[in-house]
């Protein structure tokens, strides 16, 4: 497939490359291949789609109500009842979300993350300050979710719960191994669960009022031993606020549909919505209905056993068939709420590198399509993570929820900015921006109070948040979050300059070369140095050899030789008296290049072994490699290679 | 300092480096560098080359007794008492060692080790196994003799019992610096110990024997635990010859005066024997001494107690002013046998390197004119083994011997065939081996006799040791050694090959290059890939710039670039359907290779960037790296990185 056509004198030509990747064990494990022409052009079906983004914002309900009883515990078991009321709060701070997400999805219909929406609307900071808090919460995502799916499975299976660490590690690898095969699998896998995981959940919940209205529902029978954060304390206005945050955890992931509109069918802006309504709904009914029947059975959070173990084996009493299928569905949405991570991951990253906050290469595409290496990257911070963190909820939340609310305050922050902007456009005006078109709305005022009232919400909630949990570890996040923003900017830098220092505008072609010295260093006079010697000569009339001398016996038989063998070339001796090599020659280089014209160029010809086998490398100095690494420094001095292969 | 002189065209320049290496952390830990004309011309004197080489020796003292204990104690506390005969035993064999290597001294002026002796008399295999028992040998003399000098400190100051590993690291960490500042300094430092060590353990035996022939030596007060390296058993055969095992560790180390018989002043070999015969007494002497006066006082081995500690604090009454010297004396003495090992393993390995045993890299001298790299590697490995065996004398000793009597029986055995050969010569027929000149002896009967018979005896003893110690450990040495002998064979072969490939011997010069084809792989159209094109056009008028796509967007841009600043340079875009980069590349050079002429070159030109900061690389896909690395393997291709500096 090769195609000519010339244009002036500059002839192009165009081929495919017919390389076929070879079939290995990766492949085995991820799939063969894909060309770039497989690429899916269809969107994923609705029902996976919801199935994928919404997993992480349901899923929450697994460690939210217990999460708020280890704060509470601290005061008595009595105060596990103030939960019913803050979980009537998170779910005001939902709908308060909901409303303003709404909006977002209508206004981004290519995809409207925290990141792109502060980019477009506030600027280069805001946008690293949003995409750092997206990855640090994405990566704790999978931790958390990870290992309260691995806390549901030993409290079902006590046995296994010396083991947790190791079983979270691997499911980790699992979630990363399917992701790794791309998307339509993993949707495939995945969409089933997430009915179940609802059915089961509101069947529970169900089941269990019945029991409680009609007086059947007793208490959890020999509970496993209490634990708590802090120690005992009366119920002060912080520690509510304290369990507050706690509970907020609840709210994480409900940004993941705003991220994923492209994927819906059209009308994509309508169905996302509805999409969205429909889980908030969900979320909110199990958050209130699972809290109110916990603190009624009497549950107690304990690292042995969950809150939603201890229920279920209540409204079951005991556990049979019922019990763990609720398990099930529970464990299979939390490890679902990590593969959501590993879809919004590796594009955020992407997306970042392509602004340039990032290397570059996150934006390339693996063999099955998928951004592979951010992938990796998150299944391996999450794993040490939960390694660090001994696969313990509890351990783990502090850090967690901080990200999200800031990136919520950031997006609501710069779709009320978005709003402001659009009054003052005129009618039939339209900007382009990066993420979206920006037009005219007349009902701008009422959505930007919107828009900014959740802004203002969240913001307050990311306070209390790293207020109440600073001590706990949210002072981790809350330096972090810095750090990546300044690395960001430092990366960001980087490309800049480079960008310019490789700029064509203002580009004078350089002068040509008229001086072209070549300086080969030998280590003896061998067929490897004579057929660099022959090469250089190609090159250049003005060759000379060097030759650095340790021992001089030897370097007068190196010179004998040369005078044999050299084709009259020059070659300097230099003697080393302290038996350094690089450092003479280096001199040496560094000598001619001072008296270097504009229009003058220095080769350095390497001689270079290639031995048959890598391990032979050990057994010779690396010249090559090491006067490369030192002599790239230098302006206007190329360094050649000539390898000489060992048969 | 530049002199020219010219013969025939071809012209040869001398220069002395004037660089002068800077002063760093590394010249404050082992001092400045030295240059090459600093090289001692002198011997040691006398007194101190006897402390270098006898301390190993005499250093056995301190253990070998309790190791045989440790075996004995298995029989009982009335076993103890075997000891005195097996070490009178064990004395007899020193006999004939001494008689034996007072030969080899004699035969081999210039240095007479086994690897040597084998080398010249057995052949190569013969020479190989010898180094491979050596090294491990000299390994193990640092790994048991600084545990043993650190298990007397700690039998003085039980309280630093724990801390034993930490301290022998330490230590072997100290006597691997005294070695890398060179040998001046190193002999200097150990040659008053051993006389003060030789003094205090005469003394503490004559005052042992006074008392106990007096009547007024009592037992050990309140004896450590008693270790056991069996289960209790009957006095048997096996039992026996196990102790002997363990106690013939006395005798490692007596080979080396052998090897360092340069160091003597003239008349070098008669000086070197008389001190061989001089340390023989001191150390069959205090062997029988201390194994007497230890079964009498009832000492015990133990691990946290010393039998030397015991010894001293019962002949002394308690911990006093003279056992504190006796076992000050002691570590210091099996500090300074580590010391020897520093001497002997960087020299045999330069030797075996000069020999293509070994990486050639061990034959460089390092800034203070020592061996450094074998050095370091002799402390790294010595270090791990004290770690990996919790600096226990007891576990190490089953490991040890096995390869010191190899080394005795090869060494014997080629002195043997040496006499032999000696005695077929011509009288006055003289000849020249690597190591030795052979000249025709008359009493070559007896004198093969006589090293024959040391064969015999030291094979026999090795052969009882690996039976004996077998399960204890000794068959990882005898595994080791084989392994270490195929690797020694397989870089023997590869230099071989080496030397065989690079020869000029029926060297015809290649042809002319007549054809030079350049192809120049490019990212993108900038300042970078122009320079590069710049140079490449210097080279040759048939350059090639091939681009990979894999984004028909981004494809058209460079095309359309270079279309404008391409100079005309064909260029070829290559379509990469699975997003590989170097494969397609790869393939498309192994297409021109395959069409290469025998008078034709390849050059590739890669445009490397080239950041300012190292950390920006990670920002980079290093596609000159692994281009090079690829291409390296393929004849006839030259590689030549045109950096671009950026500022």
């Amino acid at each position: 497939m090769t195609s000519v056509d010339s244009e002036d004198t500059t002839s192009v030509l165009n081929r495919t490359a017919e390389y076929q990747p070879p079939r290995s064990i990766r492949t085995w494990l991820i799939g063969r291949p894909l060309s770039t022409a497989d690429a899916p052009h269809q969107a994923i079906r609705k029902i996976v789609g919801l199935a994928v983004f919404s997993s992480d914002a349901m899923s929450s309900v697994a460690y939210a109500t217990q999460e708020m009883f280890v704060v509470l515990a601290a005061a008595g078991t009595m105060a596990y009842g103030i939960s019913i009321p803050i979980s009537l709060a998170i779910v005001g701070l939902l709908v308060i979300l909901t409303i303003s997400y709404e909006q977002t999805i209508h206004a981004y219909p290519g995809g409207g993350g925290a990141y792109i929406v502060a980019r477009d609307n506030l600027g280069e900071l805001p946008a690293q300050t949003a995409a750092a808090a997206l990855l640090t919460d994405y990566i704790l995502t999978v931790a958390v979710s990870i290992s309260s799916g691995v806390a549901q499975i030993t409290s079902a299976f006590p046995a296994l719960y010396p083991y947790r660490v190791e079983i979270s590690v691997v499911l980790v690898a699992f979630v990363m191994l399917v992701n790794l095969r791309g998307v339509k699998e993993s949707g495939a896998i995945f969409a089933l669960p997430t009915y179940f995981f609802v059915v089961m959940m509101f069947f529970t919940v169900a089941v269990g009022l019945l029991r409680y209205l009609t007086g059947g529902l007793g208490v959890v029978v020999d509970p496993p031993p209490t634990e708590m954060l802090h120690g005992a304390q009366a119920v002060t206005v912080f520690l509510v606020l304290r369990a507050f945050s706690s509970g907020t955890t609840a709210l994480t992931g409900v940004e993941a549909i705003s991220n994923g509109i492209p994927a819906f069918r059209v009308p994509r802006s309508r169905n996302a919505g509805l999409t969205l309504i429909a889980m908030s709904v969900v979320l909110g009914t199990l958050l209130v209905g699972i809290t109110f029947l916990s603190v009624q059975v009497g549950a107690v959070p304990s690292e042995e056993e969950t809150v939603i173990s201890q229920l279920a084996r209540t409204i079951y009493d005991g556990r049979g068939i019922l019990y763990l299928a609720t398990m099930a569905a529970t464990t299979v949405i939390l490890i679902m709420a990590a593969n959501t991570s590993f879809a919004d991951f590796p594009r955020l990253s992407a997306l970042a590198a392509k602004d340039g906050f990032l290397p570059r290469q996150l934006t390339y595409r693996g063999s099955r399509l998928v951004f592979s290496r951010g992938i990796v990257a998150l299944a391996l911070i999450a794993s040490l993570l939960i390694i660090a963190f001994q696969a313990s909820v509890t351990a783990l939340i502090p850090l967690y929820a901080i990200g999200v609310f800031l990136s919520f305050t950031l997006s609501q922050g710069g779709m009320a900015r978005r709003w402001w902007k659009s009054g003052h456009l005129l009618l039939d005006q339209e900007v382009v921006e990066t993420g979206s078109r920006l037009v005219h709305d007349p009902k701008w005022r009422t959505k930007m109070v919107i828009n900014a009232f959740g802004a203002v919400c969240t913001g307050i909630v990311m306070l209390v948040f790293a207020t109440t949990k600073f001590r706990d570890g949210a002072w981790v996040v809350l330096i972090l979050i810095p750090v990546l923003v300044y690395i960001f900017s430092a990366i960001h830098k980087h490309y800049r300059q480079l960008a310019a220092s490789l700029s064509l505008d203002d580009y004078g072609v350089p002068p040509r070369t008229v001086r072209h010295r070549v300086v080969m260093p030998i280590g003896g006079v061998h067929r490897g140095s004579l057929a660099a010697l022959s090469y250089a000569r190609t090159l250049s009339d003005d060759v000379t050899a060097v030759y650095i001398s340790l021992d001089p016996d030897e370097a007068a038989r190196v010179r004998e030789k040369w005078e044999r063998w050299g084709e009259g070339v020059r070659l300097v001796v230099l003697d080393s008296p302290y038996r350094l090599l690089y450092e003479p020659f280096l001199q040496y280089i560094e000598e001619l290049s001072a008296q270097r014209q504009p229009n003058e160029t220095i080769t350095i010809v390497v001689p270079q072994f290639v031995p048959r086998h890598s391990w032979h490398n050990l057994l010779h100095t690396q010249t090559a490699l090491f006067l490369r690494m030192a002599l790239l420094f230098k302006p206007g001095i190329v360094i050649t290679d000539v390898p000489y292969q060992l048969h």
